[in-house]
This record gives C-alpha cells, structure tokens and sequence, in this order.
C-alpha cells in the first residue's frame, strides 16, 4: 500500500518517535508573544531529530505538538539558549498556565482527502 | 510539593496514561461539523478510563488531544457507535486530511500562575 502524505499537517516518518504536546493558556496576546511563539518554531525546526509540529491558536488557548526522533533530541531542544530565555519570559510575563507531556508515539493514522 | 492543578486546561492524574493526538484539516467548516465535533468532546467525556481532553481550533485546522488510562480504554472510544458514524462522515465529507497518533505519557509538567 502506497504511502499517504499529508500536504498541510505535520507528516512523520516511519521510525519511532516522540510527541511533545504543550497545551497553554496566555494572560494576553501580545506581539512580542506572537514574535516569540513564530521564533521557537522557526528555532525548532533547525534542531536535529526534528520531524516537525502541529499548532494551533484559539484566542488565549494554544496547542503545539511537535515531535521528536528521540529523548536526545528533546532534551537538546530543552536547553537550547534561546529557548531557555523564551520559557522564563514565558513563566514571568506570558502564561497563565501550560502543561508539557512528553509522550511516546506509539502508533499513527493518517486520512487524506484526493483533491478535494 | 503540593501538586499544582490546571484550571482552564486538562489536569491529568499521577497515573500512567495514553495521549490520542487528532490534528485535523476541515474541507470547510459548518453547523453540522461544529455539532459533531462538539458532541464527540461531550460522548468522549461519558467515556470510561478518560481523564481529559485537551482541543483548540484555529479557522481550518484543529487539535485535540484527548487522555486515555489505557489501550482498552482508547480501543472502546474508537469502536463507540456514534463516534464510528461520525469517522465515517469525516472521512467521505468533512476532512481534507488528518492524522491520529496514539502515544504514551512518559512525563508531565504543568505550570500555573497564582492569580494573574
């Protein structure tokens, strides 16, 4: 069986990978969040063992999963500076609250509509 | 320490427990989607073994991420008959694409800002 690539949502490959699912509430939108927020998924994406994210915005609630090769990749990620810096902003000034789940991907699905 | 609780956003128990992350693109958005979906939600909660859910939508592009205890628990959710009617109606009229990824919580972290 071929295959299904998705075109618009994040595709994984076959190996084994990780999710990490933030979910989080902000006190307000500002454009110095939505500056920082484009930044560390710009920053992301230039780690290595990186597939690729998901994240969606509904006024102050937000969910980004993005997804990992492994727990090095994470952890690396992590302590990245710049992104160390954006999760202090984030406790000091952004968030209500959040939650971060690290999660092991055990198995995928994925549908596409043909050219609809 | 004192556990922090989440107000706003899904609060999970110590135990073990199973992420199903639905990322989804619509066709288009109507009255009979947005019923649906929210039906889902409402159903998915009446479920056993079910401890949260987590989902946000942004125009197209949705996220949910519901919490499951176990396997068994996520294998009943799928196999629940209104919800197969409403895979099924998702696939041949609502959705350009998704993707569904069974993953296992390995870890969490929460964070909540007292009275801000």
């Amino acid at each position: 069986m071929e295959k299904i690539k998705l075109k618009n949502l994040c595709d994984l490959p076959d190996a084994p990978c990780y999710a990490v699912i933030f979910s989080s509430q902000v006190l307000k939108m500002d454009a110095a969040y939505a500056e920082t927020a484009n930044r560390m998924l710009e920053l992301a994406s230039q780690q290595p063992g990186f597939p690729g994210v998901d994240s969606v915005r509904e006024k102050k609630t937000g969910i980004t999963v993005s997804y990992w090769r492994d727990e090095k990749s994470i952890q690396s990620w992590k302590l990245q500076i710049e992104h160390q810096q954006a999760q202090e902003q984030g406790q000091s000034s952004w968030y209500k609250e959040y939650s971060v789940r690290v999660a092991r991907v055990e198995r995928s699905y994925v549908f596409c509509q043909d050219d609809k």
